[in-house]
């Protein structure tokens, strides 16, 4: 399956969204656009030649358990090096222990190509760079020293378990036991569900960052610990020794990602160590988590980026009917070219808006005062949750208008349309549910700073609006300002809700309102900046934006009219 | 997995559109409301106990093609012989070979059950019941007599051939040929793909209705012909006989439907029979797609319900976090519920719009005068392609939002709730693809009558807003009467589109912004009948209407904007 990296695309964007100032800062001086577009090539040339030809194979093979070893799909394990000798891997990570200690702007733009090519493949790098990230701001030096260099180098990777069967989107549910040992070190026994990459034969060992009780633990999320448990115990020497305890009990049978081992791990005392303090696990793993949400959008958005090219593609050599623009090809009717629009459309919009988000995420990191620091910080925690959710739910639906546009063939397995919405679907659910990132937005995120990082996010879009009608543009710029003022609306009448549920119960469409605004605001910017973007800037503002004040209109009902019937009303 | 026929939930809705009106005409003076809760009990009983148990096995043990026979999943058969056995394939068949000509609005509920059920079984006797209708409007009474009983009995089941690799959506472009044979019947000789059903071992014969082109006949749309090919040629006593010159090439791997054989089937040099004129045969086909139409809206509302009471009683069941109303199950969280909202709504508004369009075929049917007769068709006609889109549509939204409420299992094949998504997907592609529906709505059916159908359909739901703000629900009743008067506007804006092309750049649109007014219209209506059902009216009403007037924006820009730029500039 073909897939070809928008390097471009991600150059004009990243130049528009202003990351050449990184490169003025003292943190990421080397970050410069000519590393970027060096950087870019040389990630998509792997991507494009030598992952994209894997992820149909992983859907064919997928990844299975033999003897109480997983076994990878065809390729998988020469694509996972290439990936690992490319530097791809620590491409952020500091330089102490091998990292290129570049911006996550570079990153989210490479990831986005590993994850457009083989997005099943590609969740394994991304475990391990989540793993980098966590035990470099919490573990112990010694720690560091032992787990980070095989890491980076990719020879080892690395899982995150939080899940159990009865502690899903409820953390604080879980019972995973670790008792000290004598050597500082614990014994960890418990059930860990949904462990992507848990298991796999494409590197020599695995770490595992697993969340734990210690025995006089408080109940609930404050009592919660965080223990990194390889697979292979070290040996003094650092390379894998004796098997821990810890066994791959079965694979999950999903209905995508199939090249990618979901598994339930099983510990019986497995040893660990543990990373930050007792009872902090939670905080350790939520700071890498707030980089993780940030890099499943851009699963989403690299889905809908390879599902845009296809569907562009098949459109242009698939005949059928005559067509009004005297083109052969179905791309010549004017419902698949709104297909198409609104495909690379919403595309646009979510890479916008995701790397935007690393950008303040960068900016944060290199601020030189506290306050410069805090602003790009609410910023990018505001950015998060919309970059987590609209990023994927425009995987979702932009990978299911790909199949609309193959029609028949779209449904057949062989197209390789159908196999990009079976992957991308659960990008909306691992991660924090987009249920779940709506609510941080409404809840935790408007609440932080009092809708001050998202009022100036709405003022950037009004500026927008303004520069828009200013070149002239009076129909664009009206519609980028209603959907602004829609959003002032929405985003005042949350600040004053009283009752926390009643944001949350808006929280849904509060948050898809924030996603189209955002989007129409930066499309619009690269329409006023090249004016051949305009068309796709014009489609987006007049056709799809509308839908912002529909959304903003749902988001302040307020829980009462959701709680009028009991939901066995709602069943059968 | 379980299904639970919605039957009190159908009841109320027929009595609400008016179906008692049927059992006062002549035509249907025995479709009573006890006749059809007594159908509706049996056919319930059918689909809950015998047929939903199938719908798993299906998935697991698809159809498969050995040595030229397909075999269908296990029960299949059995599940296929009590539908049989039911009478239900026969519903709406005329008695003369004896159907029991009921309604079609009795039909669409039946239809519903097996679907909801099991969706791949129940596509095999609704291919057999768009044949019946086919042969009796179109086939000599020697074909009649020999192809309808079998047909309706259920002993021998029926196909629609009309796609070739070359004409899906273009079916003017179809080559296959038929030759006259001295006895009068035709030589077939072509190859055609997509057919459902096209062999099968739960039935003793089968026969394909096959859209051919005679030697002489003129090019595209207007020389096509229609022919009936059985599997097995009936001998004189009308038993299958000898096997007619078609094999089953291949089967399609699809992304759902496992249970349902998908076949490419060859002829060569099949002996087939007229059914209609020479040329005549894409006439006789759509008599019968107009039906097909709604049998497939019909599919996807069935697999909304049953998406929605399993999401139901997943968030009933499953315990996560702590709730705002106290209720341990995640039902309690408003987010959760406005998923389950979302879906009680648009399924409770597809179905309605679904039955009402039966009911207008029924009245049509019915009517003493042309007038009525000719007033009901157009009202069923316009209603048709909004029945068939929205239906589907309603089926994939819906299923997706069943994932998302079931979390990390809902992605895990185990659960059933993907399957759902995996089915329903095609039902959006075949029987025209939805694009081509919403195209057939703003072109073909409001330029028959110059808007008169859809005008009279909007001012049925203005009736509604009428009646809201009368019963002191001023708040909905303007909800109802903005989206109305979106849907004057959009209307008269494509009437007064001079290019046949602009329309269709709105198509998609404009035929979302009516099928949600109609959805609004009738849940409305629901309310002011019963007040235990105006929490739903108002939940659509307030926060999924407002989308209406977004669509109605996109739907009036013109192709313009769809041609600015080159689709190629879309792509990679």
């Amino acid at each position: 399956m073909s897939y070809t990296a928008p390097i471009a695309e991600m150059g004009f964007l990243a130049d528009l969204l202003g990351q050449p100032r990184l490169a003025a800062t003292a943190r990421f001086a080397e970050a410069t656009a000519e590393t970027r577009q060096a950087i870019l090539g040389e990630a998509g040339r792997l991507a494009g030649e030598l992952l994209a030809p894997l992820n149909a194979a992983g859907d064919r093979h997928p990844a299975r358990l033999e003897n109480g070893v997983v076994r990878c799909p065809p390729g998988y394990a020469e694509g996972y090096r290439a990936i690992a000798e490319g530097g791809w891997i620590g491409l952020v990570a500091g330089p102490e222990h091998g990292g290129m200690a570049l911006p996550q702007s570079f990153a989210v733009m490479v990831n986005e190509m590993l994850a457009g090519a083989c997005l099943s493949l590609s969740l394994c790098p991304l475990m391990s760079q989540g793993q980098i990230e966590a035990l470099e701001a919490h573990a112990s030096d010694e720690l560091k020293a032992r787990f980070l260099p095989p890491l980076i180098e990719g020879r080892w990777t690395g899982t995150m378990n939080l899940s159990e069967p009865q502690a899903g989107s409820d953390v604080g549910a879980l019972t995973t036991r670790a008792e000290p040992n004598p050597d500082g070190s614990h014994a960890i026994t418990g059930q860990k569900v949904w462990i992507s990459w848990g298991d796999h034969d494409v590197a020599e060992n695995i770490v595992h960052l697993v969340l734990a009780r210690l025995p006089d633990a408080p109940a609930g999320t404050k009592g919660i610990s965080l223990f990194a448990v390889p697979k292979f115990l070290p040996t003094p020497e650092g390379a894998p020794g004796r098997r821990n305890a810890v066994q791959t009990v079965s694979l999950e049978e999903k209905l995508g990602l199939h090249g990618s081992p979901t598994c339930v791990l099983a510990y019986e005392g497995a040893t660990g160590w543990m990373v930050g303090g007792p009872n902090r696990g939670l905080a350790a793993m939520f700071t890498m988590m707030n980089n993780a949400r940030l890099g499943v959008g851009v699963e989403g958005l690299a889905v809908a980026e390879a599902a845009t090219q296809r569907a562009v593609a098949y459109a242009l050599e698939r005949r059928q009917g005559t067509t009004p623009d005297g083109s052969a090809a179905i791309a010549g009717h004017a419902d698949v070219r709104r297909m198409l629009f609104t495909m690379r459309g919403l595309t646009a919009a979510a890479r916008a808006i995701c790397y935007d988000c690393a950008l303040s995420i960068d900016l944060a990191k290199a601020a030189e005062t506290e306050a410069e620091r805090a602003a790009h910080a609410a910023r990018a925690a505001a950015l998060t949750p919309i970059a987590k959710a609209f990023g994927t739910d425009t995987g979702i639906e932009v990978a299911g208008l790909g199949i609309q546009v193959h029609g028949g063939v779209g449904y057949v397995e062989e197209t390789g349309a159908a196999q990009l919405l079976r992957d991308v679907r659960v990008t909306a659910i691992y991660e924090g549910t987009n249920g779940i990132q709506a609510m941080d937005l409404v809840g935790r995120k408007l609440s932080l700073d009092g809708g001050a990082a998202v009022g100036a996010l709405i003022g950037e879009a009004e500026a927008t609006a303004a520069a828009l009608a200013a070149a002239g543009e009076a129909a664009l710029g009206a519609a980028l300002a209603d959907a602004a003022a829609a959003a002032r609306e929405a985003t005042a009448w949350m600040l004053a809700a009283g009752a926390i549920n009643d944001r949350f119960a808006g929280a849904t469409p509060y948050l898809k309102m924030m996603a189209l605004l955002l989007g129409g605001h930066h499309l619009a910017r690269a329409a006023l900046a090249e004016p051949g973007r305009r068309p796709l800037a014009a489609f987006f503002l007049m056709q799809l934006l509308p839908r912002a004040r529909a959304e903003a209109a749902a988001a302040v009902q307020g829980a009462g009219p959701l709680y009028a019937l009991p939901a066995e009303a709602l069943g059968a």
